[in-house]
C-alpha cells in the first residue's frame, strides 16, 4: 500500500510534559502505529518524544519537523527528520502535513499549532489541553477525547 | 529621534470584521499614531485596514507584513509593505516585530498570533477577543482592555 | 535499521525539465533507492517527479516538501508529503533535510537551493546544472558529476 | 507623498565584507536616500550595515528584515526592524519586498537572495558580485554596474 494513502496524524504538545501526559502520548503513538497511521510531530522532547516512542515500539513511521538547523536535535524515535531552520514557523508545517491533530496538554506553542490547524480546517482532538472562548462565547472546535484510544478513534474517523 | 527607539505595536484581528471592531481598530490606530508608536499588522483588510486607516489619519507609520507575493495585496493605508511569500508563517513576524500586541476580535489566525506572541513573551492586550483556559484552568495571559484608549495605554506601558 | 541512520539525499531541479534531465533524475532516484538512501525533494513535477518515480520503482522512500497548502499537489510517487504552506521558503527545508544534494539542470529556484545548501555546508553534486563565479573568480563548490551513478556515488561518499 | 509610492530597493551582500565593499554599500545607501528610495536589507552587519549607514546619513528610511528573534541584532542604522525568527527564510522577504535588488560582493547567502529575486522576476544589479552560467551557457540576468551611482540608476530605472 502506498504510504500516501496512509493517514498522517500530528501529535502536538509540550516539549516538556508531565508523566501523565507522556503516558498518554505514548499510548496515542502506539495506537496510531497499530492502526497504520504515520505520526507527524515537531520532533523534539516531551509529548513529541513520548508519542514517537510509542509509535516506534509498534514499528510505526515517525516524522519530526524540526525548528533548528540540525537533525541531531530530533528525539531518538524520529525516523524521518525534516530540518527546517525556520524556528516556530515549522509549527505550521506540522499541522498542515496531517489530516487530523491530537493535542495533549501543551503551552502556547501547542496553542499556536491548534490555531493553525483550525484555521486550515484540520480537525483537532484534545486530551487535557486548551479550551477556547471567543468574545465570551465558548468555541467548541477542539473535539474532546477522554483517553488515548478515543483520541485516535476520532482522529482516524 | 530614531524610529528604532519608537515603540512598535502590532494590531491583530480578522481580515473581515464587524463595524464595531473596525471602529475600535481605527481608534486604536489613531491613538497609537498620536503617541508616536509605529503600527505593525498583517497588511490586509478588516481590522488591519481599519487600524492602518486610523494611524494614517494621524500621520503615523504603518507596516504591513503580507502573506502573499505582491505588495498590491496591502490595504491602501500601509506605508511599509513587507512581502514575505510565506503564507501564515508571516503571522509570526507580525508579532515578533512588536513590543506589544493589541488583539481585536479575530478568528483562528488571530489566535495563532496571540499564541506566538505569548510564546515569545510579548504582552497581548485583548479587546473583545479570545479567552483561554488550559486543562480546565483559566489562563489570564491576555490582558483585557475595555476600550481602545485603555488598550493603547496598556500596550505602551 | 533505523531510517534515521539512513542517508537522506535531496534531488533538486526544475519543475519542468527536458527528457534528458528526466531520464537522469529517474536514474538518480533508482540508484539512491537501490543503495538504501531516502530521497528528499520539493515534491512537484519535472526533475522531482522523475526522481521519485525512479526511487519508487526500486521500493525507495520518497519525501516531498511542498510549497503549497495541500498534499494533492505532490507528484504520485511521493510517499511522505510534507505540507508547508510557505512557498519557496520550503526550498530551505528541502536541502537542510539532506546530507548531500544532487542538482540536475534547473532554473533560479534550483539555484536558490544550491545556494542554501552551500551556505549550510551541505555538499552539492551537479549534473548539467549551474556553475558559479564570484567577483570574476570561478567558485568550484558544486562538485561535477558525469552521470547519475557518479552523482550518487559522490553524494553517498 | 505616500511611502507606498516610494521605491523600495534591497541592498544585499555579506554580513562581513571588505573595506571596498563597505564603501560601495555606503555610497549606494546614500544615493538611494537622496533619491527618495527606501532601503530594505537583512538588517545585520557588513554590507547591510554600511548601506544603512549611508542611507541614514542622508535621512533615509532603512528596513532590516532580521533572521533571529530579537530586534537587538539589527545594526544601529536600521530604523524599521522586522523580526522574523525564521533564519535564512527571511532572505526571501528581503528581496520580495523590493522592486529591485543591488548585490554587492557576497557569499552563498547573497547568492540565495539573487536566486530568489530572479525567480520572482525582480531585477538584480550587481557590483563585484556573483556571475552565473547554466549548463555551460552564461546567464546574464544579473545586470552589471561599474559603480554605486550606476547601480542606483539602474535600480531606479
Amino acid at each position: 500500500m502506498s504510504e500516501k494513502k496512509k493517514r498522517f496524524i500530528a501529535v502536538i504538545g509540550g516539549g516538556e510534559c508531565s508523566a501523565q501526559e507522556a503516558e498518554m502520548a505514548e499510548a496515542v503513538g502506539r495506537e496510531l502505529a497499530r492502526r497504520g497511521a504515520i505520526l507527524v510531530c515537531g520532533g523534539l522532547g516531551g509529548v513529541m518524544k513520548a508519542a514517537c516512542k510509542g509509535a516506534s515500539s509498534e514499528g510505526g513511521v515517525t516524522i519530526g519537523i524540526l525548528p533548528g538547523d540540525n537533525n541531531k536535535e530530533a528525539n531518538p524515535y524520529v525516523k524521518i527528520p525534516i530540518v527546517t531552520g525556520m524556528g516556530y514557523a515549522r509549527n505550521i508545517a506540522v499541522v498542515k502535513s496531517a489530516q487530523a491533530v491530537i493535542a495533549i496538554g501543551g503551552s502556547y506553542g501547542t496553542l499556536s499549532e491548534i490555531s493553525h490547524a483550525l484555521q486550515s480546517g484540520i480537525p483537532v482532538i484534545g486530551l487535557n489541553t486548551w479550551s477556547l472562548s471567543r468574545n465570551g462565547q465558548p468555541d467548541n472546535s477542539i473535539i474532546p477525547a477522554q483517553d488515548p484510544t478515543e483520541a485516535v478513534n476520532k482522529a482516524l474517523t
